[in-house]
């Protein structure tokens, strides 16, 4: 008695309808009722099951799609409705995007995080990446040697090896944890390329470098390749705007 | 030319309303216009500068307020209207629980990221956390040894003392990532306890561990540090029903 009277306590706050909507939605998906590829009953008819206005409705609806966990569709054929998707989906890429814009966390603590994803991700692919995910790589960082890419195509080339890395793991959820900061970081990215006087030299360096990442997973050279990708990642940084905007925000 | 006919295309889609206001929020944000503690104009003004209907605003306002990037508060005073927050929030735990109970990761997947985070964390902590952050530490670990715990309390301070040796490192990205996860399968890990026969003798196991790792860290014992914190996870997620629910779903 004494522990349910002391303990378990939470403050009270006003729970709003579309929290409520919610909620039930998210039940309904741990008990299994609601599984990617399903669709939710018509707003008109959704909105009448659970006694709320639409405009409350479409809320939780949209908060559902900016988290990409529901795929908005028009039309009430059998390709329109509010559909459950399959995939992680840009969600977390967005709220972080937001997070750094607001100085929630500071470039510095960017960079570790970085670090440390990228460590895990290269030694781990090193131990276990196939001859398939080495293809796959080579693949990528042949199309990252055409000479006609701007500074935009070949960061994208770039965020795609290393989260390709990442994916050779077999780990998707760390690989997405990988793939929405890059994918949250890649317009200060594009800036610094945009930046320098010539950006094709800086270029040239990362393909350099990301081939020899490449040989050291091939290889299974654990040590080797987590050297070599910190080097690469800090090469980058040291290129200026990053690391003068880092000691800006953190002071 | 030729590179800017081939490239940077991308597919047309419907752009609605609201994500149109979320993008001049973000941007005003980017360019530093919109700091944590600043407040947005009232909805009436906003939805008239906007040029959008008030259902649209509020569809906008409320995916921000579920990424907990503003705070909502009724009234007019100068303690209503919508604020933008000075701390991450829990949009991605919420986002998280939500992808788990959907199966976009399997169980193998978020063990795996815990042991890369908490890997991460206590090697960090036992090479720079403080006297300050083992005080801390050690005052969790002693409100763990009171006798009346639920096991929800229990969790919840196995969680904070998880989450305190991720801060002890400085790096609150990489602890944001720790406790949105945390956070995200607190409900599976209490649904363990609670179905285990004596869960106070596995919580009596759970406390000798933390008192072990906590020596570890303040012995500056990386290895060690590393060692504990993997046994004990491994450990947990060994008491049954995480390995047979891994084995279910990713089947």
């Amino acid at each position: 008695m004494s522990s349910a009277s002391q303990s378990s306590w939470e403050p009270v706050r006003k729970v709003r309808t579309y929290e409520q909507v919610m909620a039930q939605i998210e039940q309904r998906m741990l008990e299994g009722l609601l599984a990617p590829g399903d669709r939710l009953p018509s707003e008109r008819e959704l909105s009448q099951l659970l006694g709320v206005s639409r405009p409350s409705l479409r809320e939780a609806l949209r908060v559902l799609e900016a988290l990409g966990i529901v795929e908005v569709r028009p039309g009430r054929g059998p390709e329109g409705g509010t559909m459950f998707v399959g995939r992680p989906g840009d969600g977390f890429a967005i709220l972080l995007k937001m997070q750094l814009a607001l100085g929630h966390f500071s470039d510095t603590d960017v960079l570790r995080t970085r670090l440390m994803l990228e460590e895990w991700a290269v030694a781990d692919a090193a131990r276990n990446a196939t001859h398939e995910d080495h293809e796959a790589l080579r693949g990528i960082l042949d199309r990252m040697d055409a000479p006609e890419l701007t500074a935009r195509d070949f960061n994208r080339l770039d965020t795609e090896f290393h989260v390709r890395v990442a994916e050779s793991t077999g780990n998707s959820l760390a690989s997405y944890l990988m793939s929405s900061l890059r994918a949250a970081i890649q317009r200060q990215m594009i800036d610094v390329y945009e930046q320098l006087a010539d950006w094709r030299e800086t270029a040239r360096a990362v393909r350099a470098e990301h081939r020899e990442i490449l040989r050291a997973v091939e290889e299974h050279d654990v040590p080797r390749a987590i050297e070599l990708v910190c080097g690469h990642i800090n090469d980058f940084y040291e290129l200026g705007s990053f690391s003068d905007g880092a000691a800006e925000r953190d002071h």
